[in-house]
C-alpha cells in the first residue's frame, strides 16, 4: 500500500500510536448478518470523569450519529466512541449509557446525565439491518476488546460495509510531525463505507476507473453510504482548534475520489489526549495549546492519515458474502482480476 | 392564565390548531417512575413517504437529542416528533425504526434508511430514570394516542419534568397572523423542565421571587433542566425560513426568566404543514413561500406561542410525587400557599 | 431608571467596569447628517500585538458586520471593535486597517493582513445615509477619545439610531458576580436601534402599548433596526465558551420586547480581558478556566447586563431631529407625554 | 491542460456557460502595484431588484470577507459579487453601496439597505498592498466590463496573486450534467492564491515535489494565501441544497493538493441562475426545485469544475514581477524549466 504524503507514519501506523487510544471491536458475521460493533477509548480511565477536548465536523449531514449536539456545545467527550450499523445506534445508546451509570451510579441522579456518542454507517448492502442484530452485549464486548493492537477491515462496526462498491470497513493510519522541539502523533481511524467505484483514487491514480471494467457486476446501486472520520491527537489543542482539525479530514476523503455524495453521512471527530477536563472542576487546566499558526503541520497529518487510512480498510477488509447472496469483493482480489 | 401578546389563539390554543397536527402520551406514573412518551404527528400520512419541511436551532446544546445532523442538512422530517426522558432516547430511535419498516418494508434495503427525531429532557429528579423504564411499546401507544384533543402538563414526557423547580410538563398554543389575504396558524408544543424559581416571570411579573419565600425548601437543587420547543406553521416556508422561526423560540423563553442555563438543552423545531416532499420525489415543488419582509407577524406568533406554552405547562400540571419522596409542587398550589 | 435583576452592578455601570475597557466616540450632528463612530478598546496595549480572545453569535443576520468569519475561526480580535452606521462600515475598514499598518507596519508584508472588526446598525431613518458622512478620522478621532468615562446616549454610532421608535443609541451596564472566591465583572455595551413601540417592556412592564396611544405620529415605518450587543468580561474563558455567552444576549433583548425582527441585524459578541494571545505565540498559554457547570451567573450577569444597557440607551438619549423633519422623541420626553 | 473528471464541459469551458452570467476585470499593473478588481454578474438586470438565491461556504476562515452573514440569513445575494485583494475590501464595499444607490435612490431611505458582497485574497507578494491602489472607480470599470468573454489568469483581482508558490490568478471551468431530461450547467470562477509548491497535484500528479526541485528559490515563504470559489449554476436549487453545493468545491480544491492551510480564507459561495426572488415580492415564487437524492451529478460538476478552474488559473496566468523585485513565474515557464 502507497505511503500517502511526506510525513512519517508512527511506530504501529494506527490510531493507537497516539498514547493511550486503544480500540476494540464485536464482530456479527453470520449469513445474512454481517455486522459489528468498534470501541475507541481515548484514554484507559473514566472518559466521563476525565472529559476528553473533542469537536465534530459534519462534512454531510446524510447521517444518523448520536452526541454531537453537546460536544459542539462543550467541547468534550464523555463517553468512549461507538461505531456501529444504522440501526444499532439505539441500542448502542443504551449500552452507553448502562455502562456510564455502572462506573458512575450518581449519573442520572446527583449527576444529570451522561452524552452516549454513537456514529453508524449504513451496511445494508451486505448485512440485514432490518434483523437489527445488535445487542448491548456487543458494546461492552468491543469495549473490554480494546487494545493497542487491532485488525482492521472487515471487522467490527466494519464487518458490513462497502467502500467503492468493494469491501470497506476499518482502516487506521498515523503522522508525525515536529512543531519546534515537540513531536506530534495524530492518528485516523475511518468506518469507511463509501463511494462509487468509478470515483476510485489511490495515491492519485484514478485506479476506479480501470477496475469498473473488470468489475462492472457491481456497479449496481447508488451510493447509500458514509464515512466516519476519528482523528486523535496529542498535540494540546483546544475544542475550536479541534473543529479545524477534524475539517481537515474532507481533504483526505477527497483526494481518494469522493465528492461528499448526497446519500453519504461524512462526518469527522477529532479529539486530543493532551489534557482532560475533570467532571466536577471548578476551573479547567489547558496546557499550553499549540497556536493557531503552528496548525498546518498537523492539518497535513489529518488530511494523510484520513486517506491513508481509507486506504488501509481497502487493502485490509477481505471479500464478505452477506444477505441475499450480496457480495463485496476486497481491493486485493479485485487487482487480481485486472487483466 | 394570562394571555400573552395581541396576536389571537387559535380556536383549540393548542399546536393542533395547524391543520393536520396530532399528539400522543403515554404516561408511566407508578412510584419512582414518573416519565413518559409523547408523540407529535405532523400530519396524519405516513412521515417518511411525505416528509415535513423543517429546521432546527440549538439555543443550548447541553442535550442528546437525536436526528438533528440530518434535519439540518436536508431540511425535512420523515418521522413523527418524539419526546421522552434523556435516558429513553435510544429505546425509542429503536421504536422508530421498526415503526419506519413495518410501513415501508424497503428501508434498510432498496431505501437506506430513515431518521429518526427524538427529543429529550432530564427527569430524574422526580423519576428514577436508572429504572430505563421506557419500552418500544410506549412510543407506539403514544402514537396511537394521537389526537387534535390532547391533554396538557404532568402527561407523557411531560409527566416527570420540573420547571422553575414546580411542577413542567406539556404546554401547548396558537397564534393566529394575518399575511395579505392570508390568516396562518402557528402553533407550539413545549417539554418544558428548565428553570430555578426566582427566575419565574408571567407576563413580565417577577413571580419567582415572590414564590420562593413560600416555597424555600423546594430550591435545593441547581438547574439540570431543559425545555424542547416545537413550533407548527402552515404558513409556506422553506427550511432556512424555518430556521428563522425556531431561532425566535429563544426570544418567548427569555420572557419567562430563563437565561438558557448552562446545564439546559434548550432545543427549538419548526415545521410546516404546507407542503411535503415525496420521499421518491424527482423535483420538490414549492408553493409561493411567504416573502421574509413578511415574517415579523410569524415571528411574533412563534415567541407568544412559546411563552403561552410554557405557561400552559405550569398552569396544567398538577403536583407530582416521585422516587425518593421528591416532589415538585404544581404552580397552581404554589399559588395557594402564597401569602 | 430601574434596576435589572438581582445581581449587583461595577462602581461605574458601564462596561469599563472592566478593567483595561475603554469606550470612545466621534459624533457629527449637524441638520441632516446625525450619525457617528464608537470605538471600544479591549486593553490600551495594542490589539493585533495582544489578540483578544473573543467569539460572536448572529441573533438575526440581516446585517453587513465585518470581520466575523475570522473571529469565528480564530477566536480573537485583533482590532478595537468600531460601531458605525451601515453605509460607514467600508471605511471604518479602511481606517482601521490604516491604523493598524501605522503601528504594525509589517502588516500586509510579513505578516499578511489584520482583521478589521466593524459593525453597523442602520440610523437611515434620523441621519442622511446617502451623504456617506463617515470619514476614516472620525474612526481615529473616536478612537483616541477611548476612556473609562463615556457618555452614552445620542452619541458617537448611536448618534442617529431610534430604538423602539423612540431615540435609541448607546447604552452600557455591568455586573458583578461570585464564582468561588473570585469575584468577576462582565459588562454591555450596545447600539440599540431595533423595535417597534407596541413591543417596548420595561423591566417586565408593557410600557410601549401605553406609550403608544400618546405618541401614535411615530408609529409611521416598519422595522428596519438592528442592535449590537458587545459583552465583555474579565472571567477566564476560551472562544468556545465566549460564544456561550454571547448567545445569552439574546435573552436580555427579549426580555426588552424584541423578537428579532426579520430585518434587524441582531449581533452580539462576546471578549474576555482575562488573558491576551500575543501575535507571534507559538504556544498559547491560556490562564485555569471557568468551568462551564460554574457558568450560570455569568449567563445572568450577561443578560441582565444586556437588557439594563439597552435601558440605559432608551433613558440616555435624548431627542434628535434630523433628515427631513423627521424627529425621535426620547423616551423621557415620551413619558411625560404620557397621560 | 488535463480535463479533469468524465463530465463535458460547456461550449467556453467558463463560468460564462451558465446562462447570464457575465465576469469583468480592472487590472492594475505597475511596478509595485499589482491587483486589480473581478465583478460577477449573476445575471444582467438589477440584482438588488431581482437578488439572486445563494449560499456561502467557510471551509477556512481566516479571511475578511464581507457580506456573508447577510446571504446565510436570507439566501440571496443583492449585489454582483466582487473580488480584490485584502486591503481593498472597504474600498468596495463603498463603491457598490454607491453603485445600488445610484440604481436605486431609496436605498438608505425608504428602502433600508444593500448588502455588499466582496471576497478576498491576499496579493502582499507581488502588490504593495500598503499602497492601498483600489478605488471606487476601478469596481465600476470591472463591472462595465462584464462579458461572457473574459481573460483568466493574471488579471484584474488575480493580478498579483500566488497560487503553490507560482503565479495564480483567476481560473475559470463548466460542467454540463443532466438530471432526467434536463441538462444543468455548473460554472466555477475561482481567485486561487493558495498553496505550497511542494503540495501541488496536478490531476493526481504530484507535480509540486518534482517542480520543487528545479525551482526551490521561490520557496521561501509560508502560505498566506486564500482562495476564493464561486459556483453558478442553472438547475433549480434553493439557499440550503445551494450551500451543499458550496461545499463540494472543498473536494475540488482538496484535490489540487491543499489541506485549507490555517492562513488560507478557503470560502465557497453558490448561487442559481434559475429563478430571482423580487425585492418587494410578497411570496417568493419557487420554480420546482432539484430533488436533493438527485444532487449527486450536480455535486461532481461543483467539484471537477473547481479543480478544473485552478488548474486554469494556473496556466492562464504568466509570470508577474511586482514589489520589491518580487516574482511569480508561471506554471507554464516552471514546467518548461524542468530537467
Amino acid at each position: 500500500m502507497t505511503h500517502i504524503g511526506s510525513l512519517e507514519a508512527g511506530p504501529r501506523g494506527t490510531i493507537a500510536d497516539v498514547a493511550g487510544v486503544t480500540v476494540g471491536h464485536c464482530t456479527l458475521a453470520q449469513g445474512a448478518v454481517q455486522t459489528g460493533v468498534t470501541v475507541i477509548r481515548p484514554h484507559d480511565g473514566d472518559v466521563y470523569r476525565d472529559k476528553v477536548p473533542a469537536a465534530a465536523c459534519v462534512i454531510n449531514g446524510f447521517g444518523k450519529s448520536v452526541g454531537l449536539v453537546q460536544v459542539e456545545e462543550l467541547g468534550v467527550l464523555e463517553t468512549p466512541v461507538a461505531l456501529t450499523n444504522t440501526f444499532g445506534v439505539g441500542t448502542i445508546v443504551n449500552a452507553q449509557i448502562r455502562a456510564a451509570i455502572a462506573a458512575n451510579p450518581r449519573i442520572g441522579r446527583e449527576d444529570p446525565s451522561v452524552n452516549p456518542l454513537v456514529f453508524e454507517c449504513n451496511d445494508g448492502y451486505l448485512n440485514d439491518m432490518q434483523a437489527l442484530a445488535i445487542h448491548e452485549a456487543h458494546y461492552m464486548s468491543a469495549l473490554d476488546a480494546c487494545s493497542v493492537d487491532f485488525e482492521r477491515g472487515a471487522v467490527g462496526a466494519g464487518r458490513g460495509m462497502s467502500c467503492f462498491e468493494l469491501k470497506g470497513g476499518i482502516g487506521s493510519a498515523s503522522r508525525v510531525v515536529r512543531i519546534d522541539e515537540h513531536a506530534y502523533t495524530t492518528g485516523a481511524l475511518v468506518l469507511a463505507n463509501f463511494g462509487r467505484l468509478p470515483q476510485l483514487t489511490i495515491a492519485g491514480d484514478a485506479l476506479g476507473k480501470t477496475l469498473l471494467k473488470a468489475l462492472q457486476e457491481t456497479n449496481v446501486k447508488p451510493e447509500q453510504g458514509s464515512i466516519i472520520m476519528l482523528i486523535a491527537t496529542d498535540a494540546p489543542l483546544d475544542a475550536r482548534q479541534l473543529r479545524r482539525l477534524a475539517m481537515r479530514s474532507a481533504a483526505g476523503l477527497a483526494r481518494t475520489g469522493s465528492v461528499y455524495g448526497h446519500g453519504s453521512g461524512d462526518i469527522a471527530l477529532a479529539f486530543t489526549t493532551a489534557y482532560t477536563v475533570a467532571h466536577d472542576a471548578g476551573f479547567i487546566t489547558v496546557p499550553p495549546l499549540v497556536s493557531d499558526a503552528r496548525l498546518d503541520p498537523l492539518f497535513q497529518a489529518a488530511a494523510d492519515s484520513i486517506e491513508q487510512a481509507i486506504l488501509d480498510a481497502l487493502f485490509s477488509a477481505e471479500t464478505v458474502t452477506g444477505r441475499d447472496g450480496h457480495r463485496r469483493i476486497s481491493l486485493k482480489d479485485a487487482l487480481r482480476t485486472r487483466p
